[in-house]
């Protein structure tokens, strides 16, 4: 039998990190550690620390490379689904390879594995194939609770609900009926460009908890542009960025 | 100027703890440590131990008491309100009695201080009644993330946007248009129930994080009966419950 440990290890600095996913990392036989392909580089060499600076074991290291998701897919589920195949036939063969007899097997991950990440559904895959496999989850910080920390905002009014939503069903959908918060994760667009900006103040955050944090707040009809030019020039001199966003309507 | 580092401790466990938390709780001069009047002395049991174990440093440790949130104001917000109201007089002066020439106080903040807490709320009156005062926020765990971490599962279905709401609007509002997955927080009174079971799966979860965790996951329609007696029976051993839930729709 193989445990499977996906621990969310936050934001992009490792005093994100948990005593939890310490102690995970910790425990596990094998620490499985992506090398995402080109920009983000920065990110493989946080795990890459983590790994030699922060634990007190010293687990196996297993680097390996991310399949590139094919962006010209036509529907996007469609190529999203054809990733997570390709990723879980490389952990299968990860895991089958350097813990053979079973073992405990560990992934750090971005933020925290429930929120817009892939590795529980590509675990479920495995699971799916017949591996023997128990899964355990440990929570990370997410990019969301580092913009409401790094802005020093509550996520949602007193007693309202929240949406916590994507760029493309921003874009596809508009603002949700009856809601006065929407936080907006994975938008590679500034979706916010498309909305109309009356009545609504932004809190944008680009690389938030890292060194590089900028955060840019305001009402959306005045600091739209603003928010687009420092994505952009960002991007340009860094050479990648995250960004997240939450929206709210003034009562 | 004070600083005021309201910090996020998770669901329960000390093992929730980022080292963030921990680093910014040892620079504090004085941490404030509420006592909860009565039945959740488990919580204030557990920011103690926090303090007096945990910490490298020793910060001076007030205890104070919270005042009674009036239940029976006719309008909910108008008893929240005046429960803040009566909290930033109690914080007021607990920071000019122990730092009267300014200095760093912490609070321990239950989950996160962005999700349905009070502390940001209370932290901006003091700054409304002209204290001179700098906010800072550590993010920490919420008993959502450890719900879903604890049922090995993600927020949202793949690309879909999740809402999280409470049970007083799940109840007023009923299952939100367009949207697949809820996640719901203070519900005192299992408002599932009033929800037309078919098609909604439910992951419930009580003391999520804690040594008592229960989970209870299935077809709403099967396990709503369960759920309710669980949580009934829990409450009356243990003296007191905090739960929480995610409903889906199948698709």
């Amino acid at each position: 039998m193989t445990t499977l440990s996906l621990v969310g290890i936050g934001s992009g600095n490792p005093d994100h990190l948990t005593r939890q996913a310490l102690k995970t990392l910790e425990a596990a036989d094998v620490i499985l550690l992506p090398r995402k392909g080109g920009e983000k580089t920065e990110l493989a060499d946080l795990r890459r620390m983590i790994a030699a600076e922060l634990l007190t074991t010293a687990p196996k290291i297993v680097e390996f490379d991310y399949p590139l998701r094919d962006a010209d897919t036509p529907k996007y589920l469609d190529g999203v689904n054809t990733w997570h195949d390709a990723l879980a036939a490389i952990w299968q063969d990860l895991i089958t390879t350097h813990v053979p007899q079973g073992g405990h097997v560990a992934l750090m991950v971005w933020g925290d594995p429930s929120l817009y990440d892939s590795t529980l559904r590509i675990a479920d895959r495995l699971i799916a194939r017949g591996i023997p496999l128990t899964v355990n989850v440990v929570p990370g910080i997410t990019s969301l609770q580092m913009l409401t920390a790094a802005h020093a905002i509550p996520l949602n009014t007193l007693g309202d609900p929240v949406q916590i939503t994507t760029g493309r069903k921003l874009r596809e959908d508009g603002w949700p009926e009856g809601i006065s918060t929407v936080a907006v994760m994975l938008d590679g667009n500034c979706s916010f460009q498309h909305l109309v900006p009356e009545d609504l103040h932004i809190w944008w955050g680009g690389y938030v908890g890292m060194d590089q944090q900028i955060l840019i707040e305001g009402p959306l009809a005045e600091v739209c542009a603003k928010i687009i030019k420092a994505r952009a020039d960002a991007r340009a001199s860094i050479g990648w960025i995250m960004d997240i966003y939450l929206l709210r309507k003034s009562t």
